[in-house]
């Protein structure tokens, strides 16, 4: 029996953050498997595979959170590299992260900016090999 | 002497958020006259005023925001109908909000979804009359 | 066709929720339809049907994390309810609520007792009516 | 037997808070007599009795934690009125919530400021009266 | 004179968190020792002490606000460790992290899962040796 | 033309800070230069520029909230740096830190402690060089 579920969402989460998703469900493999699978079908099967919003705008909103919550780096990091891969440009990424200085604090600005910076330097050094 | 951070950010602050922007400095003229001014000068005169990130954009990511938080609803509410006002729909809204239980859990979805229709009742009242 | 997670998750909500699961689902209707599905669905379909957890050990574990976000009044006034209904006594509840003194601050807990407050008085008021 | 932290924390605790001591002693009595005790005891017998701060300082501290936070509304209106009872001034205590745009974002400083407005008016009519 | 409080808090605090009651104390013991033995008084020398609550009971709120908080993740080491030592499984305990997807977003939830992974990987390190 | 506000912010920052102004500002060289300036201008250029509270107490707000936000490690470190350099003693930061056990619980107060800690003894290294 297929789970149609699973499978567009795990079309649209590779689509999305890219290598992150084999990383995150292997993290789980041992400790919590079905949570890979939920991950993969209600973020990206049901909500990122809705029409409404376009993949890029829902980047826009999901950095904006991570940064404003602050207290999940590894997954702005992913996210981060995720609005790159479905066509945010670096600048723009940019302004979220100032932009949150507005409703969050400048610390959490600083520290998005902090997790940017990381990821153009890996992409950098990625694209560069 | 003119002010022209506060004069651009005055311009920004209504093309966004309406008539909020005189009900917050109102709000704030007998406690704290010079924070209105910082409202306007620094968030709409510095920050909005950037070319990076188109002003559409920069809702998402402030709705984003504010419904992770969890924690500022009247600002939530301004900043949804700002969302409307720079050229989101209602179901690009929603998708936003919904999309937030993802990152910050189905209660703040949930809110967030409430302060949404609030905001949308009072536009309908207000176009009806 | 029909939605097995969708009908198992409806009879683990309103088993552990009871009334408040139509009033949810009814003020979403006009918002977000889509949304009251899926808290049918992911919550009570996946994470609340699953074995390795008692349904009384699952209302302790969200009871405490309301109270120490401290930001979902709502959602925490329900879950309240619903520890009653799934065996928690109110004296367990209110040991819950004042240990979040200890990792969330005492405002915290004394938020979260007022939520408590609210809810044991209603059920006090509904069972004399 | 006397409990001497009580005793003392009542003292501090009336002394910074006001009648707000006797609230939420009241406010607890039916639901969690022994929290009442805990709160008089740790927070205003152990801390607030340490010798190391100033009452005034301690509450600057308590008034830029909470407005930071954003989710404790009652506690920081006791909080504010106890700045004023122990020495601060209002322009004092508006200069902290306007800080605290820096550390948590406009609508944090925005709403700890409407908190603060409505503790002066209450004051001002107090003694109007 | 001997302190009741600190007795019995010690005791419950090395019944429940382990070797962790001395790493703590010890890390304390220069910058603020008084930090220490209200650490051991109040949380468990008053609360963890209370008959309202079995211990295992107290360790599921304690992980589950942790894991929702996100931002203290030495403490939630600290307190997955302590369920197992109380008597949770190492199953209920991953049910109890991915339960707070559901209230604090993924990323809540996988960080915690990844606390949970280290601190099991420890255990059997040690079990091993 | 020169910008007044710029110029006074440095000033204040330099004052505050110490060389953590320059660290910033490099790291934010490449990716986001504007939001270095901004992070002058609007912090100490202008609140931190209002003579209505000291600067002393400027920073135990800004320590305080930090703690309490348990989610800015960095710049919790700058701050802690920061008010010695104006004036607060070790041991008021402790009571500082301390005191947030109170509002935001006692894993807050014990990694703000741990700030401290690691603050304290890399001032103790540099003097002792």
């Amino acid at each position: 029996m297929t789970n149609e579920r699973y499978d567009r969402g795990l079309s649209n989460m590779t689509a999305t953050v890219g290598a992150a998703a084999e990383h995150v469900a292997a993290s789980l493999s041992d400790i919590a498997p079905d949570f890979a699978r939920y991950l993969v079908e209600f973020p990206f099967g049901d909500i990122y595979n809705r029409p409404g919003l376009a993949r890029r705008d829902r980047q826009i909103a999901t950095i904006a959170a991570l940064t404003a919550l602050g207290n999940a780096r590894p997954q702005l990091e992913v996210h981060i590299n995720a609005g790159l891969n479905v066509g945010l440009t670096r600048e723009e990424i940019a302004e979220i992260l100032m932009q949150m200085a507005v409703y969050a604090g400048f610390p959490a600005a600083l520290n998005g900016l902090a997790a940017a910076r990381q990821v153009f330097a890996e992409r950098d050094k990625r694209e560069a090999a």
